[in-house]
């Protein structure tokens, strides 16, 4: 059963989720001071490495059970022509998710991690919401609890990504009913449409702005102008916050999800970390509304969970420094 | 027995030195554009990918003993007041990365890196390059013939990262004199100096162009002004280029070592990646004279091959898509 059936009761719990271990974050400060190396020299690994030891409320992290789920979910605002594949594609892609031949495959096996795919209802995409609301609240509800419940008990950081033909427009009419702004603004190029496409894209985006000018509240717009898959790593994300599993951001799409937590509840996405900027237009933009930087800007823009999969070798990286360096003092180096 | 016994006869190997595989690059690239993703939708990866398939010589290249070699060297430089730690610092962390203590063990552990660290003449710290040259010209080449032979035959991917107390100094010495400029242009916090240790490690700088304003040649300048622990750098990078094995640049003193190569021979880092741009001060501007964009900015500072290492993770990540992913063909996905 999961522990919410309501909007309300979904946001009292995100509202409800605890901080991070401040005793583990203060021990993994002491023990990097103690490492060998001059203060400071591992940059931005340090940071990761000391977050992540908070969160899992140790001084020295490990990731030994990395999980990535990807949410898959077919969009009725497809209808406006805004991809350049057609929605068939997302079961395809599921299927090859599901044989391993997909990028994330290759990304996840690298790390040991777990790779789990949960298709929400592909052959009943969510209504075209320039036409009316994209879901209702039960359809909402129902793709929340199922990415609440795809998190793994065992997993010690998580990435969650996403398939869904249509929703880089979703995930662009998101942000801006979050943050303001027109669908100009906000659209980016997905898979690749051309100049035409990206017009309907901005389209699309600013009839949906304005079929639900007069939707309020985070999830209510989750709803309004949404996806299941999206809403699905909103739930995600929102379980890992409460059991305090570390997350790690993908690309344009996963951050619109993030987006809808972090305006529900200040500090929703403090479990959060940014894995990289991709190539989707307004990605940068979306990162500076959520306060994050991003650990790689490498030009990616696939999504399946792919950027974070690839930060996740740089945050591997951070936690066994973290956690596997000798101390001044056990090496025998003198301290500068 | 070493493949040269002289300054000369190492050039003329460099120059020598074969391009990547053109058929095998062509096969990758054609490959590449199959994989089961919008084209270009991996962005940097993909060109890393295709990149490692024409200097491993396969559409499909493979990262399965991936080598870390350290090398280790004391300067007679320090005695100009450049460095924040002491010279035995070197000796100790060379134990360090013997017992697997140092961040590079962790990293090279968590890819399945061999390390290697070969220790050059400690206790004989090269000559302060402020009075004379830093080592003769028979230095250089034992120097350099430690790092040729220190590659294992068995590496498909080479780090090759350093530890020598006072070299952030020969590392700006070494760039000024090949690509022009003060010593203030060139100079960092390296360790963590202040302004004093700053303007130390300047004067020295220009006290070193100046000493030796006459020398010519990218090979004499290295032994002029350069170390041991750099010079094997250069030869082990040399060797790798000669045996098309690709590398992975770490930070600012492994990219003046690979500047010497750069100078010497057009094309002698075409076998080369920019791991990371490090946060010592003229790294950027040292990436830019040889024309390299850094896969990761992390804002580290370590040495030791800790950059490359990290950005190891990324560049795996690009072979396991290259190689291991679905064509659409594979997968029975739509090609958009």
């Amino acid at each position: 059963m999961t522990a919410f059936t309501s909007l309300p009761e979904f946001a009292a719990l995100l509202a409800a989720s605890p901080a991070a271990d401040a005793s583990a974050l203060a021990a993994a400060a002491q023990r990097n001071g103690q490492l060998t190396k001059p203060p400071g020299a591992l940059g931005r690994l340090e940071e990761v490495g000391i977050w992540i030891g908070g969160w899992q409320g140790r001084a020295q992290p490990q990731i030994d059970h990395p999980q990535v789920v990807i949410f898959a979910g077919n969009h009725g605002v497809t209808a406006q022509g805004v991809s350049a594949f057609p929605s068939e594609v997302t079961v395809q892609m599921v299927a090859n998710f599901r044989h391993g031949g997909a990028a994330i495959n290759q990304l996840a096996r690298l790390h040991g991690a777990e790779v789990e795919v949960v298709a929400l209802e592909l052959d009943r995409p969510t209504a075209d919401f320039t036409q009316g609301p994209a879901m209702t609240e039960a359809e909402t509800v129902a793709a929340l609890q199922a990415g609440w419940n795809a998190v793994s008990p065992k997993a010690d950081i998580l990435v969650v990504g996403e398939m869904g033909i249509g929703n880089t427009t979703v995930a662009a009419a998101l942000a801006a009913k979050l943050f303001g702004g027109t669908g100009m603004d906000w659209v980016g190029r997905g898979t690749g449409v051309d100049d035409a496409g990206l017009t309907r894209k901005a389209k699309a985006v600013d009839a949906g702005l304005a079929r639900h000018a007069d939707v309020t509240g985070p999830l209510q717009v989750l709803a309004a102008l949404g996806g299941r898959e999206v809403a699905a790593m909103a739930g995600a994300m929102a379980r890992a916050r409460v059991e305090r599993v570390p997350v790690v951001l993908d690309g344009f799409i996963a951050c619109a999800a993030a987006a809808v937590l972090h305006c529900a509840t200040p500090g929703a996405l403090d479990h959060a970390v940014a894995g990289h900027l991709s190539a989707e237009g307004a990605h940068a933009r979306l990162l500076e509304k959520l306060g994050k930087q991003p650990l790689l800007s490498l030009g990616l823009r696939l999504g399946e969970g792919s950027g974070a999969a690839v930060a996740l070798g740089v945050i591997r990286a951070a936690v066994v420094c973290q956690s596997g360096m000798a101390t001044f003092a056990e090496a025998g180096v003198s301290g500068g």
